[in-house]
């Protein structure tokens, strides 16, 4: 069985808690508001983020409410940071359906984002841990940051290098799911020391889920992956397979590269044309590869952790989860 | 001597602290987000809400430096907001300037929004007071609502009444004001009937300003607004000044109003004809009397705190302050 589908039988009592909470959270007198959120958070994801806090804490044996709330939070940041995203990036399609920009308008997602985004700060503050309050405000400005540093990418066509993409994939995605982990050893009174090895988990496995995500976009199909393929490219977004093309790509290519990335715009020629040389020059192995050293160091972290049962195995088979979803 | 500038003589200390911390807040590795959030904090704004808080805090001898922090995060909920509703409302023009969205792009506002708007709840933390938290998180989630509820009568170019005007200027406005003044007695460690007073009484204090922006949307000029006269009704926004207009006109007149708001658009001999409607029916002096009425409640409820100090007396200058802006 799927490993997803495992976990969410087995936390179906959290998860059915969870959504009762954000239901319950989305009641706003303004109509609007609720059925933007409900059509975000109905739309059938994997939840992956909040799981990922309602594991860690059960990891340790958590008994108490407060993962449940910290799991909502967690979730409304995520919805918030989706509508953002979307408006910012002028996406038409997610999870097969068009986006709420695109049902609604720019206007609605800014601000149904705004309020999901207080909303979540006010179910942090039920579970009266400043600790864990202090780990997601952190995340949420460095997502934000993250989507700047994006932007800025994006306005001045800059052909970034590796390192660049790993700040931006880390502040984009892998810090929510970072403290997402880290928030469910905090509200289980774990010491520094375990909380620190899952927040170091999460990060990686966020840049898995990122890497892999960008990956499918120039591999993937649409029913796979919900959405159309080649939009990064198309927008002129760098990630890690072209990254990966241009170092290996001979001086002459590299310029033609990088002017296509300069210029106004791209179409699906050239897309079909950069997606040959992937293919060619073998990036989506590399790549792997990649995933693999990625894997075993989040594995040698989680296993850091001195205590075997079935929410710890979770956390291991996700990382297996991410990566095979790629090939 | 204008009262705001006796207030920041006397502050001077205090604002230039808390100018210190913003500053140093604004200092992302993303240079675009110090720019834009400096050009918004340093555009010269009278920082009205943020001295509520100092003033409130100093009001009951508080010496400590919480309530720089809380100011500060008044300050950048405030901008964060600005941003967001310049770009909701495309607006090209605030205190006589060019809108952030007009300089750097609706994306980078979004973004830079919500990066100030995670700063302040870094800054919250801070304080260590999950009462002032609550407050102010309350408070964010309110102001978005009234935000959506505005832009669900402007889609819908509904004429709305006095009650629902109320409740949204109450949320979009008043809102911070109260907790503004509110979480400056939480600092001060107040007891919950000081405090509900302020909160009381910064609710009113804003609906005075937001009142009085609305009528010098009609009334002002741009000399003394910084932006352009006439832009909420040729928007299609409903403000008090309409909605007293609409309360007096013939059944045949109110439905010409109607019409002129359900319309897709109004140009300028539209506004010149509704500004002379407006003069022949004194709408102005009727403001003037609610805003009286109003001060006086405010002024009663200030004065059920029994101290007599400069503070005090400065929470009072600034409803005469805001009502004269007007005439």
């Amino acid at each position: 069985m799927n490993i997803i589908k495992e976990i969410h039988r087995d936390l179906a009592g959290e998860i059915a808690a969870m959504n009762k909470l954000t239901a319950r959270r989305l009641t706003s007198k303004e109509e609007l508001v609720n059925i933007i959120g409900q059509y975000l958070i109905e739309s059938g994801g994997k939840r992956i983020r909040p799981l990922l806090t309602i594991i860690t804490s059960k990891m340790f044996g958590y008994s108490g409410e407060g993962h449940i709330k910290l799991a909502a939070a967690v979730e409304f940041i995520h919805t918030a940071t989706i509508l953002h995203d979307d408006v910012v990036d002028g996406s038409k399609m997610r999870r097969f359906r068009p986006t709420a920009n695109i049902v609604w308008g720019n206007q609605a997602s800014i601000l149904v984002g705004d309020y999901l985004f207080s909303q979540s700060f006010k179910l942090m503050l039920e579970t009266n841990s400043v600790e864990a309050l202090e780990s997601l405000a952190r995340a949420a400005a460095i997502i934000s940051e993250g989507e700047v540093s994006q932007l800025v990418q994006l306005t001045n066509r800059n052909f970034i290098n590796e390192t660049e993409y790993e700040q931006i994939i880390t502040a984009k995605t892998a810090e929510l799911f970072s403290t997402a982990c880290e928030v469910g050893g905090i509200i289980a009174g774990q010491p520094l020391e375990n909380n620190l090895i899952l927040k170091d988990f999460g990060l990686i496995l966020g840049k898995i889920f990122q890497i892999i995500d960008d990956t499918l976009d120039y591999f993937g199909d649409t029913e796979q992956i919900g959405k159309n393929i080649g939009d990064d490219f198309l927008e002129g977004k760098v990630t890690l397979p072209l990254i990966l093309l241009y170092e290996q790509l001979s001086p002459i290519d590299k310029t033609k590269l990088q002017e296509l990335i300069k210029a106004r715009k791209r179409n699906g020629k050239d897309l079909s044309r950069v997606v040959s040389l992937l293919v060619s020059f073998n990036i989506n192995m590399q790549i792997k590869n990649k995933l693999l050293q990625l894997k075993s160091a989040a594995q040698r972290l989680i296993n850091q952790i001195n205590i075997q049962n079935e929410y710890k195995n979770y956390l291991i088979a996700l990382i297996d989860f991410a990566i095979d979803r790629s090939y």
